[in-house]
C-alpha cells in the first residue's frame, strides 16, 4: 500500500476528514483490496504529512463506519466489502502467467530508487554516446513524415543494416530471415507461445538468465539445466530425444550470469549433435559484441548448416535498453510464424526507435563507439577485479571475464545469501543473488553500471557484512 | 515461398548452378520446408530473372539429387530431408498462440504493397502533424542523455501528462493507476495472460474488433457476443454470474467496426449492473477523442465508483500507431500485477517514444492538432457518405458515424462476401469483410486512410463488382 497523496492544509475541510475520504476512495476504486493491512500509525502520519492524532481520528472514523477493522496486535485492515460496492479483484490477480520471483520484484522496484546497484545488467548512463545518438536523432527528424504501422517483420532498412552487421560474424541471411522484436525478452516470449505446446522442455546452461524469467514456465514448459565444463555446455549430457518438443537455450559468448565462453570446438560439436538429434537451438548473443580483448568464436548461427539455430540479437546491452529493440534470425517459415503472433500481441516494435537504430547501425561512428566502449569496460572490469581482490579474496572466488558485464562470484557455502541480500538492502545496496539464476552460494556482479569508486565502496560494505555474519 | 534473390549474370558460375545452389541453401537453412511446393516454372523464371530453360536445367539438377521431387500434375516439391541435414521445423510451427485468421494474414501482407486500402484503421499519412512532431522531437533531443530501462509502470512524466488529460474526461486517478503499454493490443494480451485462467468468458458487442484477434482465445478464453440496440450493449442479456471468470469488453464510443455510441443512460445502467454482479469491464477508448460534431458521453471509467473498469487508451488512432503506446488505467493492485507480467514479457515500452509523447501531450498545440484533425475527418466522412450514396444506395445500408474512422456497411444477403473480397483483391483493392469481426453480409470501411478521391474510385469499383456478380 503506497500513499503518495497528502491532504491540503489550506482546505476548509478538516485534515482527518480529507484523509478518511481519501481512504474510502482508495477502497472503492479497488486500489486497496479487502484484507489489505494498513501501514502503522506512525508511518501513516509521516506519509500523509500530519500529526499522529489526526491519523487516530481518521482511523476511528473509518472503523466506526466498518470500512476498516482493527485486530488487536495485528494492525488495521481493509474490512470485507459488504459495506461497499468495490469489485473484488482478488479472483483476477492470479492468471496464467507466473508472477516474478519475489527477489526480482524487489530488485525491479528498488532499481529506480536511490540504491547502489552492484549487479544491474545495463550500461551506466555516463557510457551512453549522447553526441552520436543526438546527432542521429537530428538526422532522422526531417524524415519523420509519418509514424504509421510498419511491415510485419519490422522496418526494412533496419533489417538491411542488420544483414550487413551479421555478415561481420559470417552469418549470411536475407532481410526476410529477420524479425524485429521489442527486445530479446519479447523474442523469448514469442518463441514460447508461437512455437511451443505445453510440456516442452528447454535445456539451458545450469546457471542461466532464463531461470530469472517465468516466460517459458508460464507456457507450461520445463527448464532443465545442463552442466558446463571449461569449454562450455556438456551437450553429451542432454537426454536422448523424446516425443515432446525440445529446445536448447544457450548464451555461448559471455554467458549471463557466469561470463563463460564456449570454445570454437565445442560450438562445432554441439551443432553436430543438434543436427543429428533434430534439436533446435536458441542462441542468445546479447553480449557478443562486448568482448574486451579479442572477439569470441563465431556464433553458432555462422556454423549452422541445417537451420537449427534461432539467433537472438539485441541493442539493449551494447547501447540502449530503452529503445526496446531486438531481432530473431532464423528460417523464414519460423520467422513468419513468430511475426504472425507478434502482429497479434503488439503489432510491431516502435517505428521511431527502429528508424533511429537503422541510422546508427549504418554509420561507422557506431563502430568507433563500440571500440571506445570496450576500452571503458576493460578499465571498469580491471578496477572491479582489484576491488574484489582487496576485499573478498578470502571468502570468494571468481574468473576473469573476457567480455560482457558480469563477474560471477562464488562464495563460501557457510555464507547465508538470503541474509546477506537483506543486510545489503538495509545499507541501500542491491545485488542479484545467484539463486535467481539457479545457483546457490553465488552472486552476479556487474562492472558496467556502478562507477569503479561506487563499486569498490559496495564491495567493501559487502565484505564487512560477510565478516559480521 | 517468396524469392527475392536473383543470380549474378557477371559471375563465372553458370546461372542454373547459382540457382540450384541457392535452392539447396534455402532448404538446408530451413527456409523452404519439407513438402513445400515450388512456384510454377514460368513464375520461377520471372522471379529469378532468367529464361525458363535455365529453370528447367536447375530443377532437373535438384531432382536428380533427390532434393526436389516432381509429382505429375502436382508441381515440384521439397523432398523429405533424408538426404539433407535440415531440421524439420514443422513440429514447431503450431504453438499455443493461434494463427491469425487467413483473411487478416492476407490483409497484413498486402497492406504494405500497392493496394487501395478502403478499411485501414489508421490515419492517412497526409493527416500526420509533421511540423508539430518534428518540433517536439527537436525539443526532446538534448534531453536524450541516456536510454536506459524505465520504471516498471512507464515514464512518470508521461503518466502525469495522462493524469491531466484523463481529468478532461472527469477521470480522477494518480500516476500509479496507469501502466504504459506497447499499444492497446498489448494491454489486451497482458490482461489475457495476467488476469485470466483457462475457461474465462469475455462478453463483447456482437460485432467487435476483438473477434479479429486471437489474443483471448489463445489464453483459452471464450468470446461471447451480446446484442446491441440503439442505446448500446443490451447488458440485461448477459448471463447470470457463473463460477468461472467473466469480463465484459466494450468500445462505448465510436465502436469498431460499427461506429455506434453507447448512450449516457446505458452507461450508467451498465455500470450499475456490473457493480451488482461483480463484473469487471474492459473499456476500450481508442476512438473517444475522434468525435466529429460533439464529444461522446463520459467514459465508463468516469462513472466507475467501485473499481470495475479497466480503461484502455492509445495514441495509435489519434496520432501515430508507429509510436506503439497505449495505457491501462485501473486499481493499483491490478496495475501492479499487469506491470509485473509486462516486465517479464518485454520489459517496458520504448522510452524514446514515451518521451516524445509526454512532450506532445503536455503541449496545447496537441489540442489544436486534434481540432484540425476533427475537421479533416468530418470532410472525409461527408465525402465518403456521398460516394456511398452515389454508388451503393441500392445494395447497402449504413449509419452516419459521429466519430472514429469507420462506416459499417450492411450489404444485401445475396452478395457473396468472400467472392467480393477476392474479386476486389484482383483489382488491387483491400477491404475488411465483416466476417473478421463476427458479422456476415457487412464490411468495414474507413474514411481516415484513403483520400476522398481514391475512396470514391474504390467504392465505384466495388459497386461494379457487386453488380457483375
Amino acid at each position: 500500500m503506497e500513499i503518495t497523496w497528502q491532504p491540503n492544509p489550506q482546505s476548509p475541510i478538516p485534515l482527518y476528514q480529507q484523509i478518511s475520504t481519501y481512504c474510502r476512495q482508495q477502497i472503492q476504486q479497488g486500489n486497496w483490496l479487502v484484507g489489505e493491512k494498513l501501514p502503522a500509525q506512525r508511518q501513516l502520519a509521516q506519509q500523509f504529512g500530519v500529526n499522529r492524532s489526526t491519523i487516530v481520528t481518521a482511523l476511528n472514523d473509518l472503523q466506526a463506519d466498518g470500512v476498516l477493522i482493527s485486530a488487536h496486535g495485528n494492525g488495521t485492515r481493509v474490512a470485507s466489502n459488504t459495506w461497499s460496492l468495490a469489485l473484488d479483484w482478488h479472483h483476477y490477480l492470479d492468471g496464467q502467467f507466473n508472477a516474478n520471483l519475489p527477489t526480482i520484484q524487489t530488485i525491479n522496484r528498488l532499481e529506480n530508487e536511490n540504491y547502489l546497484r552492484l549487479s544491474t545488467g545495463e550500461l551506466a548512463p555516463e557510457l551512453f554516446p549522447q553526441k552520436l545518438v543526438q546527432a542521429k536523432l537530428r538526422a532522422i527528424t526531417p524524415q519523420v513524415t509519418q509514424l504509421n504501422y510498419l511491415e510485419p517483420l519490422g522496418a526494412l532498412n533496419l533489417r538491411q543494416a542488420l544483414v550487413k552487421r551479421l555478415q561481420h560474424w559470417q552469418i549470411d541471411v536475407q532481410p526476410e530471415n529477420i524479425l524485429i522484436t521489442s527486445g530479446s525478452l519479447q523474442a523469448l516470449e514469442l518463441i514460447s507461445v508461437a512455437l511451443l505446446k505445453p510440456g516442452a522442455t528447454i535445456y539451458t546452461e545450469a546457471a542461466t538468465y532464463l531461470n530469472s524469467l517465468q516466460v517459458f514456465q508460464s507456457a507450461a514448459a520445463t527448464l532443465t539445466g545442463i552442466p558446463q565444463d571449461d569449454a562450455g555446455l556438456c551437450y553429451w549430457q542432454l537426454p536422448a530425444s523424446t516425443t515432446t518438443q525440445q529446445l536448447l537455450y544457450t548464451i555461448p559468448s559471455f554467458q549471463n550470469p557466469t561470463g563463460s565462453v564456449m570454445t570454437q570446438q565445442r560450438r562445432h560439436d554441439l551443432l553436430q549433435f543438434a543436427e543429428k538429434h533434430q534439436l533446435p537451438i536458441i542462441e542468445d548473443t546479447a553480449y557478443q559484441d562486448l568482448w574486451l580483448e579479442t572477439p569470441p568464436p563465431l556464433p553458432l548461427k555462422a556454423l549452422d548448416r541445417a537451420g537449427n539455430v534461432l539467433y537472438l540479437g539485441t541493442i539493449s546491452k551494447v547501447l540502449a535498453p530503452g529503445l526496446r529493440l531486438g531481432w530473431i534470425v532464423g528460417p523464414t517459415a519460423v520467422i513468419r510464424r513468430l511475426s504472425d503472433v507478434k502482429m497479434q500481441t503488439d503489432y510491431g516494435a516502435s517505428s521511431l526507435a527502429q528508424q533511429l537504430l537503422a541510422a546508427l547501425l549504418a554509420d561507422s561512428a557506431y563502430d568507433d563507439y563500440l571500440t571506445e566502449l570496450r576500452q571503458q569496460l576493460r578499465q571498469r572490469r580491471d578496477a572491479a577485479l582489484a576491488s574484489l581482490k582487496d576485499y573478498l579474496a578470502d571468502v570468494a572466488t571468481w574468473q576473469v571475464p573476457r567480455g560482457g558485464f558480469y563477474i560471477w562470484l562464488k562464495l563460501k557455502p557457510t555464507i547465508n545469501m538470503e541474509q546477506l541480500f537483506q543486510a545489503a538492502l538495509k545499507r541501500h545496496i542491491l545485488f542479484n543473488p545467484g539463486s535467481i539464476y539457479g545457483a546457490d552460494h553465488a552472486l552476479r556482479l556487474s562492472f558496467a553500471y556502478a562507477s569503479p569508486a561506487a563499486f569498490r565502496r559496495g564491495i567493501a560494505e559487502l565484505a564487512e557484512l560477510i565478516k559480521r555474519a
